[in-house]
């Protein structure tokens, strides 16, 4: 299985992945040794960081861990092949351009019999999860003639997802920069943190939160993830089925499907 | 102005920047301070590395430096900005999924009074490069229903840099990840090197190309430039409106619009 990370925040917010530790989770052996993901949006743009070998032997891994980027939204994934050979076209998150804005997903688990027709956004690599996500695009954009509003596209994106739960198991994150969507399909949890935070520094077994030298008492920062990351916190753990889309680390929506 | 680099070559070969001479160019004031990124191709996947920030101050760029990335085919580029904010949305190269395969494209010159028509796909950042690049995208995909290959698409190509190029300066460079495009507008030069290449490494002023320890005497690597970055070699100066088209670092079409 792999493993899904997501934050929301209202302040640019360093997260720093420990990939050491992460590896460490299933032994340096495995699991999740088949390449790693991460995707920060800075304003607009969106910097990709992916490798297919295992984070604990990449060094661009290490430059991540290193090199804390400050984002509104990120979107992370270590990857266990299950469908699609170990090659960077097959490294998630995935990324799209759509109605000027660039799309990121990831996705944890795997769907059985997912053909769906070909559409304007067309797999690269050969995996389901990248065929998900444009199938996921394509009925919005089938849909929508024209930029629309998260709130508008909610009610398909939820569908969607809760279709492609039942051909197997889809947890997954979205995000256009601006928000980020969260469907659980198995397993999938969320914490959101606010200040005053005692020390600046959050660490997780896996994942460091910063808050960058200014912050303020109004700090937001919500982390989605595959398993809660500390044991001292009350995560929220979803439901099969469960959703929920935030911005600027508070939640907007969620529900059940 | 920018600078380009792109490389073609017939086996997976290292290119490694040289930043920091990149920019003693034009001396550590300026003028390329205003971004750089590079694109390899990886298979079908593009791994991009990009900042807004000056080349000499990036950490980004130390570790492109550091970290030699085989690749067949690189886009690479150095921003002076003269359209857009200096931000990540607004660094070179651009990447657009088209018919499954991820197309990278850097300009170096500047458009004026260019306001394509809304097309599929929609420039993210502000700049009139990444219009220039959506508004091809958009004619190719208009012009031709399904994947075509490139000797099919090559007149709308090279119809459409000769329009842009009267609308001011317009020197590209294209790939999709198979073949490299190149149009000139006022400046850009090229050199085709063949094994045996004596000593296996051939450093320039900014780059540096290596050859993978198993080299053949079939290698075959060709170096675009906006301009030479050798003395002691011939490079192959562009007229204005020339053009050329490399596979595998082998020019496979060229000619004069």
């Amino acid at each position: 299985m792999c493993e899904l990370l997501g934050m929301s925040a209202n302040v640019p917010t360093d997260i720093v992945f420990s990939f050491t530790g992460l590896m460490q989770r299933g032994g340096r052996t495995g699991p999740h040794r088949d390449g790693w993901g991460i995707g920060f949006y800075e304003g607009r743009g969106l910097r990709l960081f992916q490798d297919p070998r295992a984070s604990c032997e990449s060094e661009v891994a290490q430059l991540v861990q290193r090199y804390p980027i400050k984002s509104e939204v990120v979107i992370g994934h270590i990857r266990q092949a299950n469908v699609g050979r170990v090659c960077l076209a097959n490294t998630h998150p995935f990324m799209r351009e759509m109605w000027g804005r660039n799309w990121c997903f990831a996705h944890n688990g795997q769907l059985a019999d997912f053909q769906p027709a070909d559409g304007f956004y067309q797999p690269v690599g050969d995996t389901d999860s990248e065929a998900a996500f444009c199938e996921l695009l394509n009925r919005l954009r089938l849909a929508f003639a024209a930029p629309a509003d998260i709130d508008a596209m909610l009610a398909l994106l939820v569908a969607s997802c809760s279709e492609f739960r039942h051909k197997g198991v889809f947890n997954c994150l979205l995000s256009d920069g601006d928000w980020l969507f969260a469907y659980c399909s198995t397993k999938l949890a969320q914490i959101t943190r606010r200040a005053p935070f005692g020390p600046a520094r959050l660490k997780d077994v896996d994942v460091i939160v910063d808050f960058q030298a200014e912050t303020t008492p109004n700090d937001v920062v919500t982390v989605l993830a595959t398993e809660p990351l500390t044991e001292n916190e009350t995560w929220t753990l979803y439901q099969p089925g469960q959703w929920s889309l935030w911005r600027r680390g508070e939640s907007v929506a969620a529900g059940q499907s």
